[in-house]
């Protein structure tokens, strides 16, 4: 397995052509998998909100302790459900399924100061249509994944995670083999795809400004959604 | 970055020289990161259990199902703190601090039948000494990583995790530098550890029998510990 950085992209921006941009700096071959940083995602879809547009609600202040009680209003209009508060961090549960500090709200490589960056509406299906176009550009066959870093449960730091995904199967299940001894793997399922994201994290860095790696050497092609790492709220002890 | 699979390791018992059996199938270079499975460690320190030993508790009993309660009270006295339960499934807290289902205890890829084999005492004790080992053989200083694969709160699925390393920074901290438009990253702690543990995992596969993968082209050197990767009891919001 190998994971390619694209190089040379600029600062993205509403509207942008993204596939072409990757299109014209990387040679895509069939089988890889492209990771692209959901804040290139959000800036080319436009999911930017300007503060200075936002009124902040009580609750907000009350959330904010020193922090900009704008940033929390956002996150709060962004969260289908607070899961855990210790202000100002709010853990949340977005429309998506996701849970994650902010609802995934983030001021860390903004357009410009003063504003923030949402999640995509649907980034499934800002992965589905980053495949096609590299398809129809390109005429290679790959998978997309758009990753995001969150926190997590009983560890510390940040992780790579796939909040939308195209062209791959995202959870390998493994039940049902058996290993070397005969013995059949029970509960096994492995979530290829939050460690795709991850080990593009690794390449990506959070401030060198590379919004998108080649993932090459891995056998997932598949048509399954982030959707499907997203726990079940009746399975999940944690709930 | 690129992953490269040692290739062609035996099935390891315990005594085995795994840094011998590993320097004499992988060209190791200094900077490398070597990511071995927890069971391959377990098996060569010893760490198995044979079921037929085991005389179960009624808590054990209770929480078996209609599975082995022998297995249920090896995973009970491996736990420092029962955390979740829905028999049989048990989310245990490890003595290392770890929460994880079955406090680490696994009957999958173990040496024989009617055997369970159980966390290293020490994971980062582990992965030290086979740094120094690696070191005295090859000439070359690498970083060790012992890698496991855990469930998560709220996403289904497994990925790999670190629970020892040596010779790397586990938690790269982005906190105080900042990003292209100048906003300060804030609360931006990487657990790079955990996502180099799922990189290898997409290599070594569950079935394949690939216990030990090569991490080439990440400069994450330090002198970190997985003890780092545990969250404080205080700062979870999920405890």
């Amino acid at each position: 397995m190998t994971i390619l950085p694209v190089e040379g992209l600029p600062e993205l921006a509403e509207g942008d052509d993204v596939g072409a941009l990757i299109a014209g700096r990387a040679e895509l071959e069939d089988g890889d998998v492209l990771v692209v940083a959901q804040k290139a995602v959000s800036k080319v879809e436009g999911r930017v909100v300007r503060l200075a547009d936002v009124a902040p609600s009580e609750r907000a202040r009350e959330l904010a302790a020193d922090h900009d009680p704008r940033q929390l209003e956002v996150i709060l209009r962004e969260a289908a459900e607070v899961v855990r508060t210790r202000p100002p961090l709010v853990i949340a549960e977005t429309r998506h399924g996701f849970v994650c500090a902010s609802a995934g709200v983030d001021a860390s490589n903004a357009p410009a100061p003063e504003t923030v960056v949402l999640l995509p509406l649907d980034p499934d299906a800002s992965a589905a249509r980053l495949r096609d176009r590299l398809l129809e550009l390109t005429g290679r066959t790959v998978g997309v994944v758009v990753s995001d870093t969150f926190g997590r449960a009983f560890r510390s730091g940040i992780t790579g995670v796939a909040i939308g995904c195209a062209g791959i199967t995202p959870l390998l299940d493994y039940r049902g083999r058996r290993d070397r001894v005969g013995y059949e793997l029970h509960a096994t399922v492995v979530a290829v795809a939050d460690e795709i994201a991850g080990a593009a994290e690794l390449v990506m860095g959070k401030t060198d400004a590379i919004p998108a790696v080649i993932v090459r050497g891995l056998r997932v092609a598949g048509d399954g959604t982030a959707q499907e790492l997203v726990m079940a709220r009746e399975r999940d002890l944690f709930r």
